[in-house]
């Protein structure tokens, strides 16, 4: 089965992307075509609510220039940055990779925890939680210290503070750890060595999820909160 | 003691912001001046989560060009777009019409309802609930088949549909009620009257609680969720 | 605008009763009058919940005998004792200090904290969140060791314990502190400043919240749980 | 074993307490001595906040009296009135007929119901509730229209009203019945019939429960929220 | 990437087993070889918690039986029987079928409902929804009127019934329908074009996830509540 | 009054059985005869989820076996392993000794602890929690460090684990202590001296609580979720 998945880099560093499309390409099926793009309109680099408050704008406006193009779509930040507006504006399914991950992470130990960049970025995710109805399955969410920044640039020497960060959460009772940014790029491997548990990776988890919805057919529902916006033009 | 508080009309249609600021000017106490402000690179108007999106980005944007300028700030918007990125661009207190809302709608009966504008609507109010963790004291969320844009031309008109949502929403246990848009204005009297509770009016909660916390010298906390983004330039 | 506000003393201590109105006067607008009352059936001080049964009691019997002398009536004791029976009894509108500080705190900060009297207090915290239904909300209900009656002769004396418990709450997530005690006077600057967060004083945030609602024309709704009682005679 | 459980009429009607009275005499073991007390300084009958407020410092003041001469007391209305405040007051089991029938309910079927009296009743027992944290196991609350001073008359002549709450709350999913007042006697057998399901007497359920705490050796716990009160003298 | 996921069939009722190999088949990979396999301890079918207590042994001892044989397992009843017991016996991943459906329902809609099959399997989904913490993400449970052994006679006989409990589930505020048995085959098309919202089938749901886990090299996390149990013998 | 209480321990091994009766024995009623009965089918120690996947099967088909003969029966393993399905095969009340610990507990305290055998069995105790929801109750679950098989030998030897697991939940909020082990026997007197709050034992919470059943001639509704098994033969 062939099918185009839109991968957005929510940032608009357009360097950010190409990393991004590599990990998704790595877990692809035969078939699937990853399209790369970057939020142009968005923030270089995505760590607060403000920063989510442009970039969900930049990936909304990303997706409605795009739409027709994708067979599904995946928004590559964390936050998941304008994931319901996307939804409004097609039916194919669009994914969010910090949904992904939690969903992936639910079926593979009783409660998961997450990895996020800085401090700041800890109520973020909370919210998040909330927003998704999860919560009581999250055991903690816990800050590495490392910038969105410092990750584009050497994902690799932030493996300290991850683990670190991946500690305390095994601690408060996670069993598996989400990587709370799509560009903790190549640490896995060495966390689970490290640490012993299951570690989800943001973007693959995104991107296998959404050819699932795309092979089993699956389509965003549009008869109440994802309908098409008034304030749009009909495609 | 003399305040200025900005009066953000979150849709981009500048003949809204004229009627916000009225309402607000109603309640406001002496020496208090309302500024109202359009946000224009907002969409016309806001009807569900593409355009809340485009709206908080849009709201964001103004705050920050006008940080400075003011004492408190009022998203003019039932849905809160952009509240929690302004509050990271200024530690003057900043207010949603949503959140202000509840806060008064708290203290006047057991439970309360909001009555929203149309179907598409009433995710995007349960979701808000939740994000502010208070979803146990709303009863029901209702619509009541009015749209923005009608509200706008004339809000009088929209009253049959906000009365039957409203006794819908008393039905399921409100006790008070939540007018779900900034622009059902002119209709509280008549309401009190046809349903026998208390209807709160959204942008005069705000601007009422707005002027409480400059009165207190209370600012918005800046040690974790809400500091200074990084992306942007400092004042 | 004129108006009365009656300012209750849950205690029946009467000298604590008039720091509190001074505390209210000083963010009064100029026209509200503030009535201090002393609940004189109530005990000498209140720190759990045989006190908060009795002083609950002793508030509501007041605000009985006073009903029609005020336009709002505040309860001054952080266990908002009696206020729902309060709000059967009159529909101008009754504020409790708890409830109040909760209110302004939510606009403030992501999450926030309570710094309470002592370590019996916590559960009785806990318990009102809940019961107002925030209780995700806040991060920490943390026991500063000082005693109401301590709090009453000083509470400046009260400053480090109430420094070190507000550092707990800020540790386990608060961003914005509420002082648990309606007592915990003089001490909101200093503890700003240390703490560098904001400080919401309970007595000064009702105050201006019961201002509000008078100015707002909001009424306490009578039509279900706040009813007027079968059992005292109509006004 | 040989006992003696206080059993408090939260009314000051001193004729409601022998029905309540026989009616946990029906259950008690051999050996349990079952003594009536009527809380005088409350109202006549319990009907909503500031009735309970009264009753809750008026069964305070009766515990304090009394403490040392039970080996456990029951609080016979079903608000469950002063119960934290009674708790602090002795470290004798202290039980109320709500928190009881609830108990015994949760191990009779997936969720259950509460059969209130009237109307205004209904948002107090939602709070009780949640004051247990047991929210999630009530499938509804619904009013009977039976006023307690009906109930104290004729029990019987309220069965038709009962039994039509009865079946509103079956249908929202309970699958046992709580009677949500101690003067719903002698309706059970007939409710039984009629709607067959179990239902749940409140005051039996308390004095066989109150019995099992004290053949069991428990007493209530003084480490925190339940210490005896500074305010009152020491036994 | 070749694969072998392991199907069973949580009923002993062997002729059930085909036709969820040729849905699993139908949506499967290349590569992937699903292994059909019949719980022969278990009860013909599944409608309640004892015969769920009874498939929950029989698929763990199923599973324990196999393990070393298979990739990943998916437990093809909507119960979900024995699931986290099956966790314990290996690191394979193991899904249960209602548990994927959530997790692809949750990606397209606000949120979703389930079609169960009679009125006493209501309570069974309820709880499973609180097992995996996302109750408020479920806005109904229908019972469909549809017995598991009419189901596996001729699932097109029930579709008028499923039609119904949608329709009920749809006006609760459900945007998109899992199929609450694993034998509710051959509906989804007429379903999707009768309610006009995305229907979830669960044995595709399951065996998609499951090849996503294992391309993806996730495995059951050991550290806690999955380690292997102390009563099997070692592989 | 006479009565027959099946005491089932859901372990295999038959030499748990005896303690078991004989602690239930010394807090039965006169009258009450108590029956044990050992779950042959089931494990010889139940520690884990896969434990008690095989226990509740066991503990349902034993149940079965012996309907008609019991007028309640008691499940003794805290993890309430096939007490649904146990509910839905005779309307004689059957209660888990978890679940009526925690009825207990919730009348002793404000939130109650949980001291259980080993970490692994953390998790399983939260699940419970919630299943019954009452999560909010619970202050802590704290693993010992003594295994079931340990416990059996020499529970006293378990005591300082006990003991130490018991000040980590006091620590965490609780008030009074659930000894989440049928055969943490013989300790609660060295407990309750050493720790200064009430030690709530399973086995005799369970009893007491089904007496009461029996003795208010309470039985388990059939109407929804526990009605008879369709796959059983009937009685």
């Amino acid at each position: 089965m062939t099918m185009r998945i839109l991968l957005i880099n929510a940032n608009s560093t357009s360097s950010m992307t190409d990393p991004m499309v590599r990990a998704a390409e790595e877990v692809a099926s035969p078939g699937t075509e990853i399209v790369g793009a970057t939020a142009e309109d968005s923030v270089p680099f995505i760590d607060g609510f403000y920063d989510e408050a442009l970039a969900g704008a930049a990936v909304a406006r990303l997706v409605l220039e795009r739409r027709g193009t994708f067979d599904a779509a995946v928004i590559g930040c964390f936050g998941d940055p304008g994931l319901y507006a996307c939804r409004e504006l097609s039916d194919a399914p669009v994914l969010g990779i910090a949904e992904a991950s939690f969903a992936l992470a639910m079926s593979l130990g009783h409660r998961f925890g997450i990895v996020t960049t800085i401090d700041r970025g800890v109520p973020g995710s909370i919210d998040l939680l909330r927003h998704y109805g999860i919560e009581s399955r999250c055991a903690a969410v816990e800050a590495s210290g490392a910038e969105v920044v410092e990750l584009e640039e050497d994902p690799v020497a932030a493996l300290d503070g991850i683990e670190q960060a991946g500690r305390r959460a095994i601690a408060a009772g996670a069993e598996v750890l989400c990587l709370g940014c799509g560009l903790m790029l190549e640490t896995r491997a060495a966390l689970e060595e490290r640490l012993g548990v299951p570690i989800v990776e943001a973007v693959p988890a995104a991107v296998t999820l959404a050819e699932n919805l795309v092979r089993l057919g699956l389509r965003t529902s549009k008869i109440r909160a994802f309908q098409e916006p008034a304030t749009v033009p009909a495609v």
